[in-house]
């Protein structure tokens, strides 16, 4: 089973300037074969399928624990999609109604490169790749074989890494939003290519771990990775759960960082990381996002929420 | 954020026999157009793009808490597939090595209807439908408009019923495994159909709840639905959140259960379900699942989970 | 535009026994590369993009022509595979309810070649070859280039024949249903080959049409295939509009029956032919067609039927 | 069996410019998820398939008769597609020869959005959205239940009527061709949902037609929807057929207009609209269409085009 | 550039009995996600690609020298699936015409697990897996980093492997001619898996070749595999070139054969294998195969031979 | 079986510029429906599928042979996109570091048509169209009837060299890398659909080689033809092959150019062209080709690079 809590991983800066092209790229970094649409789909169904769970646990446990951790992943990019395709937040965006439709107000939108993710999905963020290819079942691998599949992640979370850092590399270096999107999920995704290495050699004695960082740059080198580097993220893999997922740190614990990282131990923490703030993600009227007048629907929406808090015995 | 907790929604009984073509047509409610996948998908990313989201709280939120409900939809379907595919759990079946594998162990996998489920997947679940196509964008509807990205989902979960049904109809009396899936997924489906027309009532007025069900067979029919139709499960939408999602009860709250349905008041529960214990799918080293020799791993990861317990002062 | 009859070409005799595997067969003629979606989709598309209209008239209208015919191609093809995938029809087939679904009515749906057709459409054809995969733009050319479009459309018609005949030979003896629909297709893509043919060889002198039979068993050899050759089909072009496409008869006209076949002078004929009945298509209350419990409906469907033929004044 | 009449259902204003980005916006319309395409394919097949037609006939004429409206709908898209990508016509631009081709007379079609659509379609319409991905069967709804079948038809015109909407926001308003399109096409869809509403409200009782329109801007709000509205064009629904599906009358005729809309009485209207001329798309030589060298051919086309005047005796 | 040399890389022993589920099961080597078009598509876009080539020329000569080994598997897997799904060849099969088809000849078709494949291909291999999914982009990486790429590379031949033991469990015994093709691809796909471990140790210091075999079980284990161990077949990489890719040895040779297979030292060979004689694949002119009636094309077929023999001054 | 010889079919002229987008329109000519992975995708698994292969070995030596020269098609448009989307090389490029990446080095990434193909492929060149659609099975014919599958590749030919040619004209008339590929495939696709058509043309008596060429421009019209035509590629037939495929001068020796071609009498022509020098495409550590800081790797390379020299006893 899975719980939701309403923050995102990390709180994410409000883009400076809507951005749709840049939206575009950070979609290869959800629905692309490397991305986290695919580390989700990887672990969550390999770890449905695990074999042998009772007497592989540490095993499982790894897989599972990510899994939840990807979900996070996917939602903090899908955000940053969405911010960056809607641009800046204004309180009295999503007031009135949608005004003259027919003087073109979207005119601009035929000229993007996914002006399908406008007509379709108002700036929303779908699983499909930088070019609006749709993510599919020929980027899950899930074959039962432990060994087998853990290679394949680690090699996964390799190339996620590539992908991260050449996303990054097209960010306008005024896009915080996406910047620090790239940022946070090098160090995040790092951790997870460690834990995989890890694993492999608990396994099959290689210390497969030497080979990262694949590519080789140090994660060092990039500004929006230093604070997350600095408190230690690189070190920390959590349960995110409430109670489940501890034995995972018989692979984890008892390890050193790598060598290119700040240095300390390895560390499982239970739970989750504080997380911060959703964005708002104000709506356009004459993209009929929430709706054309929607004010009639944040009146009703007002009541409703009031009745729930003046309810809620079973609460 | 998402967290997981190392269970099913609810226990699953253990296959009789290996079934795959029973797995497959459960894979119809996993990776078809109106199977959880989509469900989930189409919340997931619905949330993940809602549009003043603290302007429409209420049903923001239904669509957030529902979201990890199907994750966990996602999870029993999956856990379904993989356990029929593989059949009963023997103690012995992963020990020893796989054998003579000139001996044609698997000659029978030619046969089934979704061959490459055994090749490739080691019979575990993936997100395709029962023909073995994969789930993809064209599934995730995400406008961004509010009344018609609700009333895609109450349509969704109207599909969604008659596709559980059917496939309902096409497991054999004995495998209690997919028919008790089918049972639970029909009230909790239920429960979703009816919070999304309950949105889209409140919302323009229209008592859309009223088609229910559809298609228009009692739940009450099926004897697979009754402990869960008996312990209320129809009237109840948990908000699978530690803390968050209680807004939405101004939407389900105050109102009653569908007439043909056990009677009572809708409820909204914080949190989640009990929940059963995951099947532990015992592997088949001669399907080289977790591997054709897999005893050194087990000792492995007893060795790694015996380090977890013992250390794990951070835990 | 276009105007529906509520007729087929011609009348398909009832299917004997349930038979989705046939179905499933005759899905390759419907959705597969060289199935009439795609006779269809290109002729349809390239009669929307053809250039220079009014200086090729006679090139464009066989074109936009055969595109009408093919509707009713598509049209006939599904359903056949309804009608197969159906089994034949029982008046009180559709009275009543669904009965007890528990007693696993669909069983054997499991064990179809193509389970998500009934799980999914009932029974009902969709635009998939069959083996499932769907028909899709890369089936599709529409150049604009007039003797490569029309060089296409040959080859297209002539893999539609090889196709057909072996989905012929695939049908049991005593499935009427099918092998009537291949033996009308047969004769009627055959006319299609020939007029293609003779619009190259006007354009570019090429006796392209002495390639037909391809492949080379003459349509004499099918017996479904005699009547209508007896009575000229073979040699006569719809022009399938009330008014339009006359001047193809510049094209067709003047020329002569294959050698093959029952000898004569081709014409183009105004309108389109008799055509039969369609078949009811008794539904299954077990599979919710079209639901559980129908009868209320077909009263309310009586009622408003009798109100329809007592109003009427703008009809 | 279906009708071509060489008309389009309105005449459309000619292109002002070449505008290949706005031919690939109207493509959504076209082969995008809520596009003509899908409205045409749910509502072909749908028809094809239904179940107990002779006890439902109402429903069955209204699904079948909308279908061959929806023919016409792709017709014109398609049309708006080839004019857009193709520019002006101008009387002399498909004589003569294509020129010195080594002068990269196509170099500004590297930059448009979808150049696959001049390399392989010269500018012409195919079954893609408006980002070049295909229309495919995952776009297609027809499981043989009754209410669900029309449920889904009535969301999948308020989706189209939302995409119609953005994709006339994003057309340059010297774009003619385009918006009347989509003007002509959102009243036309408009009478479809309210058809599938009205069917749905005869068999549930549900007033579902109350949700109209969604999203909720009138459709008067939109000039170029003007002059159909004020001809009744919201208030007709043509059986387009030469005698058929005067039953679906039970359910249409005896309601009015929706609110937002000018009042009357609906009407069914026997046969189809009056339409317009079809464009004539000029070819470029240089472009291959209809060839490189072409005036031979035109030639040829004239001589036929008198053969076929003067002879015609079966005509 | 490619030359071609009329024989496949060993002789096949012919198929005992036709067996099209066989044939499918084989598919999944050949357009499965790790089956032979994907190490070749990996491989030759990668070798197309590579970056520096001057500067990394033992690395990239492995990856173009396996290229055309690949092209060979591709060849010898899919002359295996055409020789199962066609049985055995019949001297005299082909001769005469095709018979009475209407005899229902190919009824046993639909009942096969593939039928497009009959359909469409008359039995012959196409780039699709045993489920019939074509094989396409998402299954190449090519990301022009080189210890990724070949990281993904040796990831993708342990999958290959994995999907090699499991489809050589589901052959049957009696079928000599795919338990061949699995034997020989077992012992040239740990060859490969052996390379990229090799090139991976040679630029990251990494003993990632201990991880072989994955799965652990030894080649030695599987009857097939032993005459090519024995001939020492796992210690050659072949040039599979004239005269280019000798580079390579940097990587292959000093090294030894892999603890489980037969010691020795691994060797460069240039050129290719002896190989053995192509199947003669005897049409069906039932099917159409090579046509109905062949007898003439052969009598063309044998004086164009001989015009080729003595003519042949420029040969 | 294949052999590779490290050589392009010509030697390309460096590009003057990056160009992403006639990168992107190269592609076309790649995994386009008619593109170089197409046509050797049709011909490699009709050779592979071929019938009576003894009987009919001149059109199966064809067949055979033209797929050898495809793979080097294949091989020549790929080495242009990667040059395009690479710009030129320059000595120094691939030494040192890739600097500082958070500068935004390929912020004009996000523009280009296909985004997908830098953050992916490092812009490498992979099986898709312009449109980054993916190459697949729908686009390979193989039906095994040797007078369809002939008509097929000839009209596979003739849309081939439409496609080409309208790439061509998109090309910039400075892009003389792109160019020269359209010039010489141009002149070798002629060749091909000559092959083809004349093979047809023996076997059922059609001159459908008086079709040629289609479109109606000769190929003297484009310059950089010109070489290729005086020195007589379009009367050679090339076997690419040590000794095979001589049987195929039965079809196409004797035979003369085409009359638009400078004339003369063709000829098969044992071997291969003698091609030209393959491109060293320099990386960009700055986009982690071959990697961030890779003088190490050059370091090994030519230490194995002399070791090979050295050693190489086998050799």
């Amino acid at each position: 089973m899975f719980l939701r809590v309403d923050k995102l991983q990390i709180e994410l800066p409000a883009p400076k300037k809507q951005d749709p092209n840049a939206g575009a790229a950070l979609q290869e970094l959800l629905g692309g074969k490397y991305g986290e649409m695919s580390t989700l789909g990887n672990y969550m169904f390999q770890s449905f399928n695990f074999r042998s769970k009772s007497k592989l646990r540490p095993f499982y446990e790894l897989v599972a624990a990510i899994t939840a951790e990807e979900l996070g992943h996917v939602e903090l990019v899908s955000n940053g999609v969405a911010m960056l395709n809607n641009g800046p937040d204004t309180a009295a965006d999503d007031s009135g109604d949608g005004g003259d439709i027919s003087m073109s107000p979207f005119e601009a939108m035929q000229e993007i490169r996914s002006a399908a993710s406008f007509f379709s999905h108002g700036g929303g963020a779908v699983p499909v790749n930088s070019n609006s290819m749709s993510w599919n079942v020929d980027m899950v691998t899930t074959t039962g074989n432990v060994v087998f599949d853990l290679l394949h992640n680690f090699h996964l979370e390799c190339g996620a890494r590539l992908h991260k850092l050449r996303v990054y590399e097209s960010l306008d270096s005024g896009d915080a939003t996406g910047r620090e999107i790239c940022g946070y999920l090098l160090v995040r995704g790092g951790v997870h290519a460690h834990a995989y290495a890890l694993a492999l050699k608990k396994l099959t004695g290689v210390s497969i771990e030497q080979m990262l960082p694949t590519p080789n740059i140090p994660t060092g080198k990039i500004p929006e990775c230093q604070k997350y580097l600095a408190e230690g993220a690189h070190r920390r893999l959590y349960t995110f759960s409430p109670g489940d997922y501890r034995a995972m740190a018989g692979i984890w614990e008892g390890e050193m960082a790598l060598p290119d990282d700040p240095p300390g131990e390895l560390q499982v923490v239970e739970g989750m990381p504080d997380g911060g703030r959703i964005h708002d993600l104000v709506g356009q009227p004459s993209a009929f996002t929430p709706d054309y007048a929607p004010e009639e629907f944040y009146e009703i929406a007002q009541r409703l929420t009031q009745k729930a808090h003046q309810g809620g015995g079973s609460l």
